[in-house]
């Protein structure tokens, strides 16, 4: 709750971050290490996350369905690279039933394997393609280093999985979710993205090709915010997804894959957020408004109130989420607080003398103080919500979008990227050399975070190794 | 797919229904034994079944969370019926990242510890009650005999669970939930339910008292399709969940849970299902209605499958689910078999005969044949659709009732009572005795139901020892 004040970010961001997450009320570590309970406000965040993801699928053919979580161990090890990746990761399960299991299953640490298996069952002719499928669930990886949202052993998450006749319709659907899920970042949670590729050291295990959308925290770190795989034939040559093409010959499937997890509630909190607190943007926010009611004497009160809950069956029926704090014993500038810590994107204050005078105050949690604040009549209370919500979605963006902006710098040399990656993003040409990549890594702790599809057509010496190199990359220290 | 006919119900149920799950592609079996895949027929079937009642969840004050899959399986030993309960079916996760854990951890196979163990921690005050809480996820028991929907290790669900200050309040709460399953069965899913009392050998375990909504499945036998749990201050005291009252006095809380599962498509596909398929529901059929074109020249393919898309973009824009068979290489013929493998509620039939006159042929999947055709103006198409899937809900109802109340029999002798649960429902007067109900179960193979919440006022004596009781019960086969 909001009675003890947060850390500034600028005195301990990682700090700040962790007291957040708990006052907020968004989440709390589990009694098993590295787990991670979503408490109420927290899990309605993500079901608004959820339902913008979750339409953009099925507008463009995705079906949901439900892979089981257990994985025969067997399974995991059919692709080679995908074996190596996750052997160290896994949770496995020896006893079932009170009795010793003869092959040990694992909890999926994601889906590939299994959904191989059963399109093999499943998927015949090219009648039966494309299969666009993907799953709401939680997934679990043995993580050391944990924190909650960013890298917890159990996460929640979608994991979009689609097999194609073709290598190029495969392609197209890696690149097409791609997209979605840049649109969604943007568009939704008001955080401008980087869609671009991954390099081979930080791509996929058993990934021909990953893409990621790469976001700027508020410390000048970044942040993998969503990835999108072209898995080739790989999974279908380990689990023989094979289909009859139209002359009756037998081929393998090219196959997909894409995620987005609870991390980007994550992202949400350290683009947007303040040294009071949550800011979350108005299409996601569980609540959109919150009615504070001011009064000091019972008739005050019953006058006050009565207008507060016309103004909350007001704005419900036009399907803005709002709640109204009737807290007994808290005073309204406990609330403000508790609210501002809440992330609650418009505050409508009511006193006895709005109501006198038929009007409230709408403040602006993006911009704290008197600067956010403007009285609206009530007659025009639901347009004046409305339209503030709307601008409060699109500034965050484009202040998050200016902050990144400024904090993005394009580096020649070694030493301009080292100072580049203190606090904020390096955009250098890379000559794509891996060698290159690792020693970067090696002395400034950034890693290559993309080579962005949007690429000015210019070329220019690697910022390591000086050869020629067509691309920029960018190179950022990353959660 | 339709090639092959499913065996009839009266040949074999058991068969017809194993059958009917695969060939309507709701589910299949995974690699791990007694696992399940949820197709997307059948996760766009329980999406609307989650749906219908998320929203009933919500509008009495209830906030969906989540808590982790992973529990320290020394938390199920708190609760000493709970234990005895659950222990023999635990999976456990014994080596995590590579290693050999200290603690062993359980896979959920419910959430009643875990949720004690945070409450503890939240609860402090009178204040912060009551806590009304839910969660969709999966949990793992692990069963010897499975069948898809019905029992599996891995099953799909909600369970919901709240915490009160007073023992009154959180039986009302248990009771307002079942009446919400009932409401939910009853108006969305047609399906009649008897909402009732659980025995106490029946009963949750950890629980005080155990309600269940339970249904006649179209062999006459019983499936308990969700359940309402009052545990008292078992779990409470087990863990501690404690809050101060008005008075400053530290109190133990009371809590609740409930659930209700995937099993309920068992229930769907049981009670209304034919011999040629599936018969769904309109409020929860993934499509109420499905247009399938008839034309045999190319010319006749292009002037219906015009007229058909208008159709299917009338029927949407005023929310019906809708699809429109555009397969290529099946005869109409085919595809009606099809969709009625698959239990869609209305077939619009669509040829260059009904295009000439400016008609459709209606045909209804819960009366096959001539019987259920009609043939509707174009011009009508939106408003015959809409009545037509209302009228349907409706009957589907009716008939289940009916069934129900046809192969339910007041039973006065232990003779009548076998005869009776042998294909149904038999209603009769019980002392309460365990030693009754067992070896009721013992001679006839069915279990004490439930009793029923809606009880005439009168008595008799036990169906088994003739003591005199107050009540009656339920008995039948159950699955």
């Amino acid at each position: 709750m909001a009675e003890e004040k947060l850390p500034t970010r600028a005195q301990d961001f990682s700090e700040w971050y962790n007291q957040l997450v708990i006052k907020a009320q968004l989440a709390d570590y589990a009694p098993v290490r590295g787990c991670m309970v979503v408490r109420p406000y927290g899990w309605a965040l993500w079901e608004n996350i959820q339902q913008a993801l979750d339409r953009r699928f099925k507008a463009t053919g995705h079906q949901n369905v439900a892979f089981p979580m257990l994985i025969p161990r067997s399974f995991i090890d059919k692709e080679k690279s995908h074996v190596e990746g996750f052997s160290p990761e896994l949770a496995v399960v020896t006893i079932g039933g009170g009795e010793e299991l003869a092959e040990p299953l694992v909890i999926r640490p994601t889906s590939e394997t299994i959904i191989g298996h059963m399109w093999s069952k499943w998927i015949q002719s090219y009648r039966d393609l494309p299969v666009l499928m993907n799953q709401w669930n939680s997934v679990v990886r043995w993580e050391l280093r944990t924190k909650l949202f960013l890298r917890t052993l159990e996460f929640y998450w979608q994991e979009g999985h689609t097999a194609h006749a073709t290598r190029e319709e495969a392609e197209a659907e890696t690149r097409q979710m791609l997209d979605i899920y840049a649109d969604f970042a943007v568009n939704d949670a008001a955080i401008p993205v980087i869609p671009g590729r991954k390099s081979d050291a930080e791509k996929f295990a058993g990934a021909e090709t990953t893409y990621s959308i790469e976001a700027m925290m508020g410390d000048g770190k970044a942040l993998q915010s969503g990835t999108s795989h072209f898995l080739g034939q790989n999974f279908a040559q380990a689990f023989e997804v094979r289909y009859l093409d139209q002359t009756g010959q037998l081929q393998h499937c090219w196959t997909t894959s894409w995620g987005l997890s609870t991390r980007i509630i994550g992202a949400i909190i350290m683009v947007h957020g303040d040294d009071q607190g949550l800011v979350l943007p108005p299409k996601l926010a569980p609540y959109q408004a919150v009615i504070v009611p001011i009064f000091k004497t019972d008739e005050e009160k019953a006058t006050v109130i009565e207008v507060a809950r016309k103004i909350k069956a007001d704005l419900a029926k036009s399907e803005i989420r709002v709640t109204l704090d009737e807290r007994e014993g808290m005073s309204p500038g406990w609330k403000f607080n508790d609210w501002e810590m809440r992330g609650v994107p418009v505050r409508i204050e009511l006193g006895p003398k709005d109501v006198a005078k038929q009007a409230a105050v709408l403040a602006r949690r993006d911009r704290p103080g008197r600067e956010g604040k403007i009285s609206v009549a009530l007659g025009d209370i639901v347009t004046s919500v409305a339209s503030l919500l709307g601008e409060i979605q699109k500034s965050m963006h484009d202040r998050a979008l200016a902050f990144r902006q400024a904090n993005t710098h394009a580096t020649a040399s070694k030493d301009d990227l080292k100072t580049a990656v203190e606090n904020g993003f390096a955009s250098a040409f890379w000559c794509g050399s891996p060698d290159c990549e690792a020693a970067i890594k090696e002395e400034t702790r950034a890693t290559m975070r993309c080579i962005p599809m949007d690429q000015p057509a210019d070329s220019g010496p690697c910022v390591y190794c000086a050869k020629p190199a067509t691309s920029r990359a960018i190179f950022a220290r990353a959660y």
